[in-house]
């Protein structure tokens, strides 16, 4: 390669990586306005009429399209919007986007000033946990579900009594209640929002005798009047809140003594990754790890959960790995 | 190529626009932290020795470094960071990943929310003008200044007073001082806060008794007795507020009735493209032209500020190109 050819590349790979910082908050708006599941829908659309069935801005709605345009997402003809050769792969990842740049931009801005040991007291990032929450949701949906449902069916006994732990919008328990209709269920999380939320959605489906919500941190929880019939535990997605280790195998403990009846322990998490090259990194894992470390969150690997269970009182009979989303796992407890 | 070719290129492509857009936070991160200069001095650091000796959280800062390597800015050997194939062209044009992730991340963020027309009233967006600020004064030295200070040589009559619209810090009448000794100076700036900053560092230059800064809008001026003696124009990286076109001509007038006896106008501006594949655009032009469009602001070709000047009362006598910022230009007129 000549030093011209060279040059050429590497501005057009930097001019790459700005305008995909672009396309990535495209993705989440794109999602949020509809028009990912209309282009995915019909393969096409027309922007202008688009922003004016939506009330949009129509100048901020091509831009919206022009950055996605930048990355193959989609294709452009004048105002035709098409998919593009990322269309199916963007669209399929467009919660992990939304979970970045706009549920997460703001700590990813801030990167010099989190960076600074002296800044880093209190309340020292913000995220929008209302973006957050609802890109959770389909996160658990499109990566979790699949797994998470096989090792449902794959239960050998029967159970009435579900809790699932760091609950947020109370999803899984919303769907666990409709497909074992009778089954009772509790919710735990620390985020009061999300709880209300939640209690409001539960009502809406006609569950609010089935399906409560409890104020409490998964970290420390103690025994309740509410956990003692429990037979099966859930928690999605905040594993890691439970890390380093030591304070993880005293929550496992503390979790065991809190469900005194409990016989299964469903535990889903993305973890931290190792030995991938740094240029290979499939998407989320970049973010998610680096988003964890600015936050001051510890990550374990899967190899760290493997060693926490038995000295935190549980035996891992079984293991979905989830080849979708970085390295991610359900672990079967018992 | 076959399906499988095709899937795993598609996968690679979107994690790398995902990976992008947490590099790209990175750049202008790695930049204010000193670690870019450093790097681009001696060629590698040691992450953790870096941290060390600026104070900043280890592992964030290692992970600002994978974010880097995600894209090849830097290549990581552990904690030894060495400059990637893409650093010089990064390190090149840092200030624009700068104004697009720390000064403009908000605006992005928040994209679904701005799309709407519904919110696009008031204070529908938010940016970080310190941040802006930084950011621009290296765009200004690196982008503006070569063709800047060509016009400047060029100019064939003496000047004794200068004003700057838009001046910000006041960076361009300071370096005039400074190499015309004696010329006075005038800027004018609508943001306050800019101006303050301006004046004190103005004073600490030694300057206070040569430049002065008025707070006002160069969208609307009138004539004011600092005016009446000047005979060079300086106008940087805002001429798009005066427009749209009817707007601007108008505004191009006032100028000129506000500075009798001004025999030349150097006027700088990046301008909207047209033409170029949406999946060739060079650095800063999506992210300029996005977060114009998402901000309401009208952004003119530079054939549109071609036909503007003569009805604005100025002949443009030359044109000075700038080919490593999107489309930008630096117009000479009288």
């Amino acid at each position: 390669m000549n030093v011209s050819t060279e040059e050429t590349d590497t501005r057009r790979a930097t001019a790459d990586v700005f305008n995909s910082a672009v396309a990535a908050a495209a993705v989440g708006a794109a999602w949020e306005v509809g028009a990912l599941d209309e282009l995915e829908e019909h393969g096409k659309l027309d922007a202008l009429d688009f922003a004016a069935r939506h009330d949009l801005h129509p100048a901020s709605t091509k831009g919206m399209f022009a950055a996605l345009a930048s990355v193959r997402i989609v294709e452009r003809r004048n105002n035709l919007v098409l998919t593009g050769a990322n269309f199916a792969e963007a669209y399929r990842n467009r919660s992990l986007f939304h979970w970045l740049t706009q549920g997460s931009g703001e700590l990813f801005q801030r990167m010099p000033y989190v960076l600074r040991n002296a800044n880093r007291v209190g309340d020292y990032y913000r995220r929008d946990s209302a973006a957050i929450s609802f890109a959770c949701r389909e996160i658990n949906e499109r990566f979790f579900d699949p797994a998470f449902w096989q090792a449902m069916d794959g239960l050998d006994f029967p159970f009435s009594s579900v809790a699932d732990l760091g609950t947020g919008s109370g999803q899984r328990l919303i769907q666990i209640a409709k497909k074992y209709p009778g089954t009772r269920g509790v919710g735990v999380d620390i985020a009061g929002p999300a709880l209300d939320m939640a209690t409001r959605e539960v009502a809406n489906q006609g569950l609010a005798g089935q399906i409560t919500f409890l104020d409490g941190d998964a970290r420390a929880l103690d025994p309740r009047p509410e956990f003692a019939d429990v037979e099966l535990l859930t928690c999605f997605m905040m594993g890691h809140d439970l890390w380093p280790r030591e304070n993880c195998v005293a929550s496992l403990r503390r979790i065991r003594e809190a469900f005194p009846k409990v016989r299964r322990f469903l535990l889903g998490d993305a973890t931290r990754t190792s030995g991938i090259p740094d240029d290979r990194l499939p998407i989320f894992t970049l973010g998610f790890e680096v988003g964890h470390d600015l936050m001051g969150v510890y990550l374990p690997t899967i190899d760290e959960w493997d060693g926490v269970f038995e000295e935190g009182g549980w035996r891992c009979v079984r293991k979905h790995l989830i080849d979708t989303l970085t390295v991610s796992v359900v672990f079967e407890l018992e």
